[in-house]
């Protein structure tokens, strides 16, 4: 089954882990946000499509949400010496990555095309789609006044409320080739649980993505979308407190409400299965199943259950 | 006394670091061959600039004659895992270094003014300036046909024989402010004991500093040259190996005939004292001594001679 998989961060990389081990290689598409990408010390860094990239391939770090496991910080600790900022903490292999990608780029290739390189020179199994080719980059008001969205996240601790998003670029923007036949042959696209404000929705922006998702719909695809609120939470990241300073319910279903019209299948926490009537009644279906993904397993049988009730109609 | 000394890697780095012992702050400016720069995954690499920022700033790697003291290989070994080329090979402190560089000549610096920058992150009283802040490429030769500067002197462990020199993008380059206030305000110019064809030729070819040193001579400035060839051998790279298959004597007379009509005073090794005549015959002054730079004691000596030897006239 192709399946597209639309994701952001941490929450995102481990859904469409899961998926990658539950489906056939080739059959998954992961279309990454890009409006977290930044550029540090002059280096292309891609946060979310990294974490995606390192956690298909195996090799992030189980702890941190970020880089990669067995680390080492001499080219950082070098730039610390030599007076620079080093709130964007790059590791040494991680530097790797960046410089595979910034040589690339000079030479004239598409992030698409990056993406794919780096993907075959991690063993990828999966395709990861950056969502666009064309710089997007995301952009939130908070009490502080408008923020670089790194300098949110990383350097103030997303400590600052969050009351606006807004993608700077995303009219330049455009659905590559790839993410259009990627959503032209999926037989299934997820949301992942990821942020549906700093993670999904920048993809959504991007001009030609929601229409894609849309006439997929039109053609029997079904849309499944996995709440990354449990119980009231984030189980990583601010999406709890965003949704508080947006105004909206903090809750499965104040994401719920977000993806109304475009979603048909929305799957939250069993602890959340009370919700579910209100959630149905935005008019979309609705399933309660385990979404906790403590291992690879627990991402692999999150998968399979989303096949299952995907599947299910 | 304001000296200006002109230089390409480990023979003019040493130098460079005695003339650095033997002045008063502020009184030494190098400038530095930049037509073995490259570009290596995407960083902008300066091999000779950098061994001398180095070398002044007490952190070169004693043993190599490139990169840093106490270095590791972590980006390295990553990008060799990726697949990359790893025969230029990159330190993770040096990699800091190179990061340094790209960040600001990403935000519009010059090169000339990042390298002031990077002098003072690492403590170096000298002002290092690159010769020109347009791209120069020196390409040579070989017996393998034209050759990148690196490709033949890393890559192809200078094996192929030189039997040409050129410096791509010479004409549009010119002396910057920087290096022109240098040489107009200079009381001594030293050209350090490097590749005459490949470290000092490039600096002389740069529109505005082969006349920069004819108008100090003009005003009575002296400018000294040291031999980097001691009893018929490069002490380090391939200028004996270049002499020979440029057809030129291979010997400290064969290095004086290239700087005739621009050097004052020729200064060459003990061991050939018995070319003293030959070289005076080339209408320049010449002197011997001790050119061995064994120990940081033996730059600052030699250093201390060069000024002795100027001074006397």
């Amino acid at each position: 089954m192709r399946v597209v998989a639309l994701a952001g961060g941490v929450g995102g990389a481990k859904l469409a882990h899961g998926l990658q081990q539950v489906l056939a290689p080739g059959e998954l598409t992961v279309v990454v946000n890009t409006g977290d990408d930044l550029e540090v010390h002059g280096l292309p860094v891609c946060p979310d499509g990294d974490t995606v990239l390192y956690t298909l391939a195996g090799v992030a770090n189980p702890s941190t949400g970020w880089g990669m496991a067995d680390e080492t910080w001499a080219v950082m600790g070098q730039l610390g010496r030599l007076g620079e900022p080093t709130w964007f903490a790059l590791g040494d292999r991680d530097i790797a990555t960046h410089l595979f990608r910034l040589a690339r780029l000079r030479a004239g290739r598409r992030p698409t095309e990056v993406s794919l390189e780096l993907s075959r020179a991690l063993g990828v199994a999966a395709r990861i789609l950056p969502m666009a080719d064309r710089p997007v980059r995301t952009q939130v008001r908070t009490t502080d006044g408008w923020l670089a969205f790194q300098e949110y996240f990383v350097h103030r601790h997303q400590e600052p409320e969050v009351h606006e998003t807004r993608f700077d670029g995303i009219d330049a923007a455009a659905a590559t080739p790839e993410v259009a036949d990627a959503l032209a042959a999926a037989e299934l696209i997820v949301l992942c649980p990821s942020n549906p404000f700093v993670s999904i929705a920048p993809i959504l922006a991007v001009p030609g993505i929601r229409a894609g998702l849309q006439g997929a719909r039109r053609r029997g695809v079904r849309v499944v979308a996995v709440s990354p609120i449990v119980g009231g939470k984030a189980l990583k990241g601010p999406a709890d407190r965003m949704l508080a300073s947006l105004g909206k319910d903090v809750s499965a279903l104040g994401v719920a409400r977000e993806y109304r019209g475009l979603v048909d299948l929305f799957v939250l926490d069993r602890v959340d299965a009370g919700l579910l009537p209100e959630v149905r009644a935005l008019g979309m279906q609705a399933a309660a199943t385990d979404t906790i993904m403590t291992d690879d397993a627990g991402r692999a049988r999150l998968a399979a259950d989303l096949l299952r009730l995907a599947a299910a109609g």
